[in-house]
């Protein structure tokens, strides 16, 4: 039959685990998130993820607007919001493109353009290059504002969707230890999820990457005050047989000097098969994505690998956000 | 509960009171509008703000298309159509980012292009640089073409919207002193609200813009030619005490043959609360936006600045217009 | 009434003529057809076309995303595919405009961009430049691809429109004469048609192009094999008399070493009203578009110029496909 079987699934309630507390709230940092909210917010994306992949949507947000105000390009994000909008049965109203051309040229401010979008949406999305532009927005918007990225500031449904991605294929958070390695310096991803992880039990905290992209002082000093377990260290192999989570970063080229001092520096930290073999048979291998070649192709098929996962996680986050914030779930 | 409060609402039709008078037309200019029609039209977008308010949208126009076919950027113009038909269950198709490159580039005429659309959709808002354009596509299209800008030509809903903020705001149109002030030579918004206003009764208009930058001599004929109550100023301060609608305008850089001319001329057109403390109690100031330096930011907190709410009523407008021209108000 | 007239049509199924034959398949290559499955691709499109043409749009993909990953831009396609799927209720997540600037400039590969793109649709439809890009994303996507261009390659939705369009034309496509005239060297599309055109019974195929831009060896060859009557000429009117199908490609500028030369080949082959009175009462003169100058626009009223027709029935083909590649029809 071509009748959608989902016509029932599609008009009926989330079981109230969200019980409202995000209703109405802005979405700016992950410092904002209490234990429980982030509880409720998991269990929702759970329902999420059991719906898309029985159903494949629900009508939950049925003539609700999403405006996606993106300042700076971000294939991922911008079409992982649009599908978890789309999926609960809203619609996406695109705004960056338009951007670069007409009204920023024409000198609008930041503020007059978010107070415009606001009227015709329900919730707004906006990805910015400046630190504090989410916030400005939400102080003008009268509508909820989620940061998806702004500047060297915070991306927090990034880290959200990797605390969900870890308890989704480890089944817990607590006790785990987490090795971030890379460039540790300039991903604010890693800055953010690191602070986020403190909200869990027993979680220790490993440190890889060259001493020039070292994690900053300031973030180290805020996770040493919440009495995490933490260690820095140069190389993978000290630290690998004891890791539950990988999480892989990018080392960007634009951050060195010379391309030889790139590659010399690179290379130390390119995630192999033949690596992998010293590490846990329950581990699993996180990356924010886009990868170039800091993990090999070749791990793709090894079933620690869940980054291609972690990017559809991302996706019921999102729709649990979304849902919560316009007061649906 | 999760099912959407609006089940009932959006099934239902409007009260009627569009009477199908602009079911199948092309929407080009705004001399195509009777006084009757206006009438519709407002009580049709004053059912849609209270719909949207009250249950966020109607499946209206759910299963029709309309494509967004813009050759020229305009963040405003296009969100504001998108969220409209959005609103009332319909889905965009939009051409605009593609066009720049692609066909256009290939050499392709309008009419082709045009032709083409129309096969895909059920309603085509149209922008282009060149004067006649929408003319042009509605001659080719075999569907209603809304005319959202054709370089100096017209912008019609524009002026429908700004007809609309004043009704909504003041309660009626007659009887009001509407001045305008800014940049009144190259305004086309500006050209077509004055010659809506001499639809209504009463009305009188008052013109405050540098020598250079006056209202064309055609216009003011045709205005003249109503028995409009008319005339030209160069200083706000004369009028300022006596208007109900104050309409600013942006004055561009580029009019200006220097920068220190160019400043010298747009400070004296500056609103400011200053100035406001001259202006009636129950007067609004409205802007077609986006805004730059024309209005001083502290003015926004004044309940007299409805120039956000102005677009907000954009949106209802063109539900308005979308509806109608579909046959479905 | 508001009441959409298709609130029943939306929701029942079609009447089985697809016998889920495409049920999760890839679209890659017109190779992939057999006649039977033509056949049953056709039914369900002139289905979709009289579903379109009465109640304007179904249901049957409603809570499906079909994304759109073009790597160059392609207005018609585009616009077509995300026409189709709007008209079955599907939503549309767009790739295209931020490929170019952030994941791919980030040096990210095709497989990992599809394997990200497929987390968060049901289908996905790509455009290429490089052959056999469509290919290497079935290949990694775990969900329907289909390609809508790749290069040099096919583009094998354009072929099947092309046959459905002489089937709604002239009723059949068997015993036909269908002659192709322009740049048949370069031209993807009348490769793939000329294969396509090998499954029906005693069709001839006619070639008439500058010998520079002769149908390539290889194509010839393929359809020699098959038993097919073909014949090249140099000269339209040696054939025009006796042709039921003229299939005008263009003649890029890009192609000549010197304008001169250019429009001194491309006026042989302009298709102009005179042209026409030579030809049969009965026959279609078709184009893939956009068109330049290859047919003068006074033919555009001759009933005999089907291609902004055709360019419908490309909607109703994809239609089609995307519901018989999502098994609902």
């Amino acid at each position: 039959s071509g009748i959608p079987k989902s016509v029932d699934a599609a008009t009926t309630t989330l079981n109230g685990y969200g019980n409202g507390c995000l209703a109405g709230n802005h979405i700016l940092s992950v410092a904002q998130f209490t234990r429980q909210q982030l509880h409720a917010l998991f269990n929702v994306a759970y329902e999420m993820r059991q719906m898309v992949q029985r159903v494949g949507y629900y009508d939950l947000l049925k003539g609700k607007v999403m405006a996606t105000l993106f300042y700076e390009p971000s294939t991922r994000t911008c079409s992982s919001f649009a599908a978890a909008m789309q999926r609960l049965g809203g619609s996406v109203l695109p705004i960056q493109e338009m951007m670069s051309h007409s009204s920023v040229a024409k000198g609008e401010s930041l503020s007059d353009t978010v107070r415009t979008v606001s009227c015709y949406s329900d919730v707004i999305v906006i990805r910015h290059f400046e630190k504090g532009a989410a916030q400005t927005a939400a102080y003008v918007a009268g509508k909820p504002v989620i940061n998806a990225g702004d500047g060297i500031g915070e991306h927090p449904t990034q880290a959200l969707l990797d605390i969900f991605t870890i308890r989704e294929e480890l089944g817990t958070v607590n006790g785990l230890t987490i090795t971030f390695v890379g460039d540790l310096k300039n991903g604010r991803t890693v800055h953010s999820l690191a602070l986020l992880l403190c909200l869990y039990h027993h979680v220790r905290i490993r440190y890889v990457s060259p001493e020039s992209l070292r994690m900053p002082e300031d973030v180290l000093e805020k996770i040493a005050s919440k009495g995490i377990d933490q260690r820095e260290y140069r190389d993978l192999a000290q630290v690998l047989s004891e890791t539950d989570v990988l999480y892989v970063t990018r080392i960007q080229k634009e951050r060195f000097s010379s391309q030889q001092e790139y590659e010399k520096c690179q290379q130390g930290y390119v995630i192999t098969p033949k690596l992998l073999t010293r590490a846990k048979e329950h581990m699993i291998v996180m990356h924010p994505l886009p990868r170039v070649q800091e993990i090999a192709t070749q791990v793709d098929q090894d079933p620690r690998a869940v980054y291609f996962r972690q990017m559809e996680y991302g996706m019921y986050v999102r729709m649990a956000l979304l849902a919560m914030i316009l007061g649906k779930a």
